[in-house]
């Protein structure tokens, strides 16, 4: 089989290493690739944008051509900034093509809290309905038959795989759970602020958005929907001098009587993602680190139980589970192709 | 006034940088400097080990000399291993010197939890005894006539003083303290491990020592004797790519009943710190970043609360306030020079 | 086709990157793992020393076994340091195998010379004569029957490739030529040495091995047989802060009477290399960064002319094009694979 | 002594670091602080630009003010883009003010040459005649009188003295001089662009303005008014991912007929900088690397004979030597203060 995939938003970070992966995937052909429409200059060489790319893919990123898409595409990526993907969404899905969407605007179900925290009116809540949070490890089914994907943010990934056994076996004290989060600058995306230079991030270490992160409501509703009850988490992100990456330390306290111990909590995790292709549990008492998962698509999970509560290290590479390689691990799902294709 | 000071464990990480502080310092004279007498090679000029002391300088580093001590140094900083100081110490007391300990020897005043967080026997308890805990801003009387300083750790240092003021006044839940901290690879001192070499650093961030800290009983001593009950943090490290720096997040709930604002946690840590040249609080909502403390000698506290409790952001320079300048200011006020001399 | 390889010295970073690289090739299985018979412990999983295998690649890297050799493997990667490839070279080859072997044993046609850079007699002289020099782009008829492939050094594959037009036709004054190259910190192995950690990289730079650097007399032995006469480069290599990357500066003059221009002299370039796949010749006045070839297995190359002489800018990824993806790219030519195969 | 000093242009890099020395200097004074009048907010605390000088320097940087600056300062620091220094120029010296400029406008004596690196016609010729070059280690008699002291760049600071004794005894062939130059990121200021994000610069490693920098006509300026002959180097500078820190690779070779040796070239540099508290050479055969430097004001340099020609590496602090501490050396000489005063 050979997928014919368009790309908009293809000059960014995730644009990026989305073209990188689908170069190494043996049943996907990049037929076009856009920017948003409303960047200047109007249309570029991804191989002057990227000069890596020279040699390997001679493609023109333009101005998104519907006539083109229409013809050419059965899958589009929309690697664009939230608030943008939901100008695309509809015109697409109407021409019967598959989206998946790994901007934000799709993720929150809610649009209320969407409002709150991305600041803007939710202009699609047609489509919002019937997008499908796309986490495999948790919603394979519903990925199957997507037409619209929303591929999960990148701190909700981690957060959620890390926590998700305890959530749906009941056995966590949902009023206790703390997040303390850290992340590579290219989760930013690239921004033009002062805030990543070079010579603002090099050596320094932050927090930032102290719990009031966006990406907090996403984790809360997935949780909240794993254990059944309302979950409102602690969660604090920092910004690390590294360009790839994320580590979340979490804290919590087991559910009021609860027996669990250390090893059985291991031994829980182990099964509740037995066969997962991208899913890694630590032994008892060893914990993962940022480089076993860099410019992967694993997510290493270590966990420890203290006696006051259990704590829980999660690491992803924040450009590929967090938002690239996850997209093309959906994409397979949607396409019935090995899960693993192009990821491994 | 000049004081005339010798250090024993000149190389290190501590040492050096103690060094470039007292030949900025106006009332000190570096008469001598020793290594442990262990080391190989026996004896070196300083500028050969630290080129950028060449012309600054000129002293050999060589095995302890204790005739030359007794005539020409009034204290001796030991900037030394755990275990090393107190082979050292007793000796430098009975010869009537005051001694800046920065290892950990005199720290714990509990000898069994002592050895065992540090695997060895306490070979030096009657000195332990007398030695003082030299957190200026909590025990600034005590110090002024110590004769053995015990200089503290560096996450003791900065997990401390952001929670003296909620747990000297009885505002905090003891038992929901956790401290996740993130320190810059130079608190590790200069082992060759291959831990510590640039590829494995470089790009990666990662937890250590999870919940087993030797700093953690060091935080709960001191914490404990400010808040009159028995404290036991959770206590998280890890290790940032970058060479200096501390940043802590730390989380707790506010005592039972405590009827708080966040404007009147801001307002009430100013007025603990009042007076304090070292202590910056951030107003509402703000928090410091490592950038902001490097170089100096300085601990800044960001301070939130959240409803479901309260998180604190404190930062310092681990090789400065968490060792080496806060050594300085301990001898400033062991002097009765103004604390502040050689540190702005 | 299938090739069945296996790796001995398969934990160091040159093995940890072939592995990756094999891992994704589509006519390669890896068969087995071997560490050089002296290292401790003697048998580990390779998931263990490199925890991002886990799942992947689930083998045991033990001391090498001839007897398995001989029956499972057609081609032996030697991923050892220089000096030790020597002693498995010449039993590999008695039992039929092909050999690629990425140390320096096999490259310096001239004992003596070989004897004077790496300080030990060579031990495999008549296996030294047939070895073949594996530079793709300058040698491709020799490596198709090589059965003992010396894959190049990292800065003379960069060094070589940028001046070999030059050199071959003619065109430069080879009295004049200087190399001032910058490497990352894996082009010297995973050694566990003071000037390799962390504290001794971060935030500095520095030359090494001033004009007597290893590389050199391979550098001058390529250039030499290219021009047909005796060639002495000016070589200074530095140690770059990064993880991975070699960019080399390269200052010559013209050849006596040579009436060359600028953009002649990128066309020249172009048509030296035309149909090369991994080479990339920068327009005129562009110069490449070492990010445009990271993680690829391109060397790219600008060039100009400033009247005064010839500035040549040349980039690899010294793990890749500089080591394994070499390596590969030599093996594919040995079994008449495309190419590409496995690379791009 | 006390000495007023204002600076204009205490936002950017230079104006920070030399708040820094100024406020560890005995004799000085900072009365005001001043942005170009042409910044966004027109006024700002400056601890609210950099946090890290909280409770140490509670001035507002504000639009300058000729009155205040007529009645409070002694001398005025321009710590400003070239172009916008002789815009305040002429009015302090009317004023009777003492200037050092770290901007390029006084700098090069050819407006021309000024003209055609710097794009804009130079505005103040008169001032420009009687400007002082500030290389105290070359021209420090003038200095003493100064009353407009143009700082020298960071590039030429460290290519000058590296070359300044070959060059002054007509020992180099002055037509083969190239200089590989590699800084790290702060010698660009604070520029808001994409080539500074951390995401383009860590891991990577690139030249800029090949041979075309507007640095190489003030090093042709220095050298040529040394040797007596017209000087034009090779200049090619190149970007480290690092803050700060400069060192160049200088090639050359020696004059026609000169007999030098390795040995003598060293004792030549040592007798040279005789009693130069800010030179440091170093023994034959060992060259200095950038932490030999990092945060003082010395100027490292190592030299070697390699029979075909000379190498020289010299290392400064871009942001100190290069820049700030220089102007604060120059302040000191000009004020008959002692040399070293506020920077050892």
């Amino acid at each position: 089989m050979l997928i014919k995939v368009g790309i908009i938003g293809a000059t960014g970070h995730t644009g990026e290493v989305l073209i990188e992966l689908l170069l190494g995937h043996p049943n996907v052909k990049i037929a076009h690739l856009y920017n948003s429409g409303k960047s200047s200059p109007s249309s570029q060489a991804i191989s002057d944008v990227f000069p890596k790319f020279k040699n390997r893919l001679d493609l023109i990123c333009k101005k998104p051509d519907w006539a083109e898409i229409k013809n050419d595409c059965d899958l589009v990526f929309l690697a664009l900034p939230h608030t943008v993907s939901m100008q695309f969404a509809p015109k697409l899905l109407s021409l019967g093509k598959k989206v998946i969407d790994l901007s934000a605007d799709y993720r929150i179900k809610n649009t209320l809290v969407y409002e709150r925290f991305y600041k803007v009116k939710h202009q699609d809540k047609v489509n919002l309905k019937r997008a499908v949070y796309g986490l495999p490890e948790l919603n394979r089914a519903e990925i199957k038959t997507a037409a619209l994907l929303a591929n999960p943010g990148c701190y909700p990934t981690c957060a959620i795989l890390s926590l998700a056994p305890l959530l749906a076996l009941n056995l966590a004290d949902i009023d206790s759970i703390i997040i303390d989060a850290k992340s590579g600058v290219s989760g930013a995306g690239k921004k033009l602020e002062n805030e990543y230079l070079f010579s603002e991030i090099q050596g320094d270490f932050r927090a930032y958005k102290v719990n009031v992160h966006q990406h907090a409501p996403e984790i809360d509703q997935q949780l909240s929907k794993l254990s059944g009850k309302k979950v409102e988490v602690t969660f604090v992100p920092h910004l690390l001098p590294i360009e790839r990456g994320i580590l979340e330390t979490i804290y919590l306290k087991k559910a009021h009587g609860s027996k669990l111990k250390a090893k059985s909590l291991v031994e829980l995790y182990k099964k509740f993602y037995q066969g997962e292709p991208f899913i890694r549990i630590k032994p008892e008492g060893v914990f993962p680190r940022i480089k076993d998962v860099a410019k992967t698509n694993f997510c290493d999970i270590g966990i420890k139980d203290t006696g006051k509560g259990i704590i829980i290290i999660g690491v992803i590479d924040n450009l590929l589970k967090g938002a690239s390689s996850q997209a093309v691990q959906n994409m397979n799902i949607m396409y019935k192709l090995p899960e693993t294709a192009g990821l491994l």
